[in-house]
């Protein structure tokens, strides 16, 4: 088989973000938990935003996010995502480009707008996240690069795309074609995978062998797997997949591969604005480093860098040199 | 006369910045003289906007940020200025509203897009400006609402949108609107008016007292009256309108009066990070302070505060408690 040419492709939603600060009282009052991420509607979106402050808007999307990670780490990376042919959706484009990751899924026409995401602020750092996917979730199977996935070294899914059918599909797809090239396939657990009558399609992939790195939150494995008690979780998710990381926040993280488990503490952090996009930087390290062939305990080291990084200022991508930061 | 219900209304351009870093030998390969500002045309925006970094967006526009700023600081603001039909242009409309800024200008169809500055800042803080007007040099006297111009204290007007012929029309129309109701007239000096073939017709409206209240930087007045004495220049200018106002960046700013001068230094600044929206927040300290009928010297400081303000943060809007800093 051929050597990969490429580090990382990344499957996920094709949003920009809409950040604006709000108070505790502002959550209450719209009935948002705070921390949580909710699927509006274009009518929910719509009033939500019009009761939100003055706002700023910064190309977002998880997997996307990470993408942005491992380009400004000297990674090189490439995103399918679906966005729509208006005014965002050239924004989204933009910053790929500009960034220098690889983004070529044609812009949709006739179709929703491009997704937006609208985040609320917190004083504390804490970020809610209302998302209105729009055209990202239109992602067909039919837009793939067949040859740009069998370049990469690894597939990074989104969980996010999980719930939708049309970009399941092309994930599933995705992961056959990245399998049949030798490659790596990572998945990151967005907590909409957990939701009942989603998980069990995905319990089966990860039965049949589908994921060989899988990211998930403390909550998430517990959720995941239905267990009350997070160590025999930890333990039971491990034993389907080739390496299991499990991030805990300001707790630091943990990586269980082949009966090796590592622990790291979260990277030191001077003042926490804006913890959006801390799931995604600390992905976008750990990949960066796994696909420079990095240890177990450095991809974390990694990922903790980049996420301590991207928490101390308003948005979900970098803003200081990464590069510089990780050293790889 | 009827008392004015409104402190302050502006005419201005309805843009939405698009702001990204970049480094002093990206503006000399662009050939961008630092600090400035440039029309582009959509062709040159488009490659300039190529070739820029990944950015984010914040709504602009001068006169804009200084009614944001004077809604922060707990005064009552309009603004009239033309946007499209679009995602940039909801952005925009938003962001005023979310600030409690009366903005009920009709976005266009058919026309341009609503307007975008690119904005490239250095690491000293330094902005460079780069604008396509789009639909904002499209507003038209037949957009105008009469009764809310003659209901505001103070019409604030914008020296970018002299040079089109269309909006300079409806700002003419709203000078004779407003001081038949009895109103002040103040206009800010942006540098586009000082251009040969422009100054003129605005050297007509200053003579013909068109203008009670004239805010410029010390570059501006050497431009406008053609003299290359910054003492004299002053002076000529001051005795053509009720309150001339002129801002020296870092070294402070002077009013002067019906003879009265008054200087003060700039606010102390922790750390520039982003000078954009300097100009235009002194000049909402001001206004807001002029419409409570604040002492010339109170005007001066609370224009210096929340300049100072701005400076700290990227993006031309207040982010910090601006009615706590300028206590009015």
């Amino acid at each position: 088989m051929a050597d990969p040419t490429l580090d990382i492709i990344a499957m996920g939603d094709a949003i920009v973000d809409v950040i604006a600060s709000c108070d505790e009282e502002f959550l209450t009052r719209h009935n948002l938990p705070k921390g949580s991420m909710q699927l509006l509607t274009p009518r929910e979106a719509d009033v939500l935003y019009a009761a939100m402050g003055q706002a700023r808007e910064m190309s977002g999307g998880s997997a996307a996010n990470s993408m942005a990670g491992i380009a400004a780490m000297g990674g090189t990376a490439a995103f399918i995502g679906q966005v729509a042919e208006d005014q965002l959706g050239m924004i989204f484009e933009h910053d790929m480009h500009a960034l220098g990751v690889r983004f070529e899924t044609p812009a949709m026409t006739g179709g929703p707008p491009t997704g937006r995401c609208l985040i609320l602020v917190t004083a504390d750092g804490q970020r809610t996240m209302n998302t209105c996917p729009g055209a990202s979730h239109e992602l067909d199977v039919a837009n793939l690069d067949h040859q740009l996935i069998a370049a990469a070294r690894i597939l990074y899914l989104e969980g996010y795309l999980w719930g939708p059918e049309k970009p399941r599909a092309a994930m599933l797809k995705a992961v056959d074609i990245a399998h049949a090239a030798g490659r790596e396939v990572a998945f990151t657990l967005s907590e909409s995978v957990c939701i009942a009558g989603r998980k069990e399609g995905f319990a089966q992939m990860i039965d049949g062998g589908g994921i060989d790195l899988l990211f998930a939150n403390q909550n998430e494995v517990l959720q995941l797997t239905g267990s009350t008690d997070p160590d025999s979780a930890l333990t039971d998710l491990a034993a389907k997949v080739d390496t299991l990381v499990v991030t805990r926040g300001a707790e630091g993280a943990t990586a269980i591969s082949h009966g090796e488990r590592i622990t790291i503490p979260a990277a030191p952090v001077t003042k926490v604005i804006d913890t959006t996009g801390a799931g995604d930087l600390f992905a976008a390290g750990f990949l960066a480093a796994r696909a420079k062939r990095a240890s177990l305990e450095r991809c974390l080291w990694t990922g903790a860098i980049a996420a301590g990084e991207v928490i101390q200022n308003y948005g979900a991508r970098p803003i200081a040199d990464l590069k510089a930061l990780v050293k790889l």
